[in-house]
């Protein structure tokens, strides 16, 4: 039985297995010691999250519990009330109870599961006024990247609160100068090096926190271990040795 | 509860979530409707295969039967027995058993489920030669394309005889007169376009059995179907109409 990880997110989330996605790089990564689940939902945002969580985490998807949670929600929540996608705008006092709400529920039905948010990526406010979601004839963009930072910096608190990493995407990518072209294809969706972004920063964390390739056992016996003079013994030996 | 698409086979699927992959390709595909599981084991035969198939495939992993199983092995079953990867070679006639056993396992263990065999793809032998998985001073490529073309044979012939589909990769990629360089690395691993030519062929194959994101019921309310006005009503109806 391997290991499950989770990503539970929103359409950064959905898309990451697109080529060069960090969902399918992690699935890569981890591609003979656990299994990636993605459970990606365009346009969430933490209060659309709530009302899911029962089922997308249900605990008769996994017969035991996930290795790892990955909760990325934020990007949706921090439109702006008074904009465009303003269905999607969530109070930022709101999305810290809902993001607590969320690690509070999984810590409770999975106690030692590792749990890992991730904060939204930065915005670029023109790239976004040159790909709407909706109809925008006002000229403004539905999102800023000053709000952004703010459930970014939410984000962080509540994981700190909670006891829990934080991969705190807003602040990292912008220590890259050309950030906005490097890492955003349209303002707020990854670029395949924004996507190696996550990627990195999530293997580091859980390679923090002892969860990698070389930690956890390998499903079935490897290549490299397998005796060619009698290859069939090296199976039972596996048998054996479990 | 997602239905699963399970992915058995060799290197070829083990190294299927890399860029542009065809298992990565196909959870991206199949983003709200399925989860796409990963079982490739690099270097694995059809004899080996037999001696994990319990555990890969145990009922625990899935709490109803996968929708689908497809599987992909043979690649290493064509090895020459008197090259430089005899090891792992098996011969033609048991490959034929060993599938056979491989389906039959699967049909008695979840008789709902669609199994789909794909063949080994063609060989390019002089890029082979300058890729030796050992070492390899013969000179002579440690597989054929025309043994391969055997074992597809063989595979195509199984999946007849038990009633499943199969994609006969040997003979479309060499449909294309630029198949070496444009669909193979190293003369047996997939270029990311040979990726594309499994991915189209297994959607194509699952679409004609019903089996596609138009037809499978997505995981949660996708963002078109949400009420701009009143999210949350989306959310209560869906549970309603469950």
């Amino acid at each position: 039985m391997r290991p499950k990880i989770y990503l539970f997110g929103d359409s950064i989330t959905e898309v990451s297995f697109a080529d060069g996605g960090w969902g399918s790089s992690l699935a890569n990564h981890f591609s003979r010691t656990a299994d990636v689940v993605l459970r990606g939902y365009s346009g969430y945002n933490t209060r659309w999250a709530l009302k899911v969580k029962e089922n997308v985490l249900h605990p008769s998807e996994s017969s035991r519990p996930p290795a790892v949670v990955i909760v990325f929600f934020g990007a949706n929540d921090a439109c702006l009330p008074d904009r465009s996608s303003a269905f999607q705008h969530v109070p930022l006092q709101e999305y810290k109870q809902n993001l607590h709400s969320i690690v509070d529920f999984i810590k409770k039905q999975w106690p030692s599961s590792r749990i890992l948010l991730i904060t939204p990526p930065p915005m670029d406010e023109a790239a976004r006024l040159l790909h709407p979601f909706c109809d925008n004839p006002s000229g403004l963009p539905e999102r800023t990247n000053e709000a952004a930072g703010n459930y970014a910096k939410a984000c962080v608190t509540v994981a700190s609160e909670c006891g829990v990493v934080a991969v705190d995407l807003w602040t990292k990518m912008q220590q890259y100068p050309g950030w906005k072209k490097a890492y955003l294809v349209d303002g707020l969706h990854l670029t395949e090096n924004g996507n190696k972004v996550v990627f990195e920063e999530v293997v580091a964390r859980l390679k923090e926190q002892g969860i990698s390739p070389e930690t956890l056992p390998a499903d079935h016996p490897l290549l490299s271990d397998i005796d060619a003079e009698d290859p069939i013994k090296s199976f039972e030996n596996y048998y054996l040795n479990r």
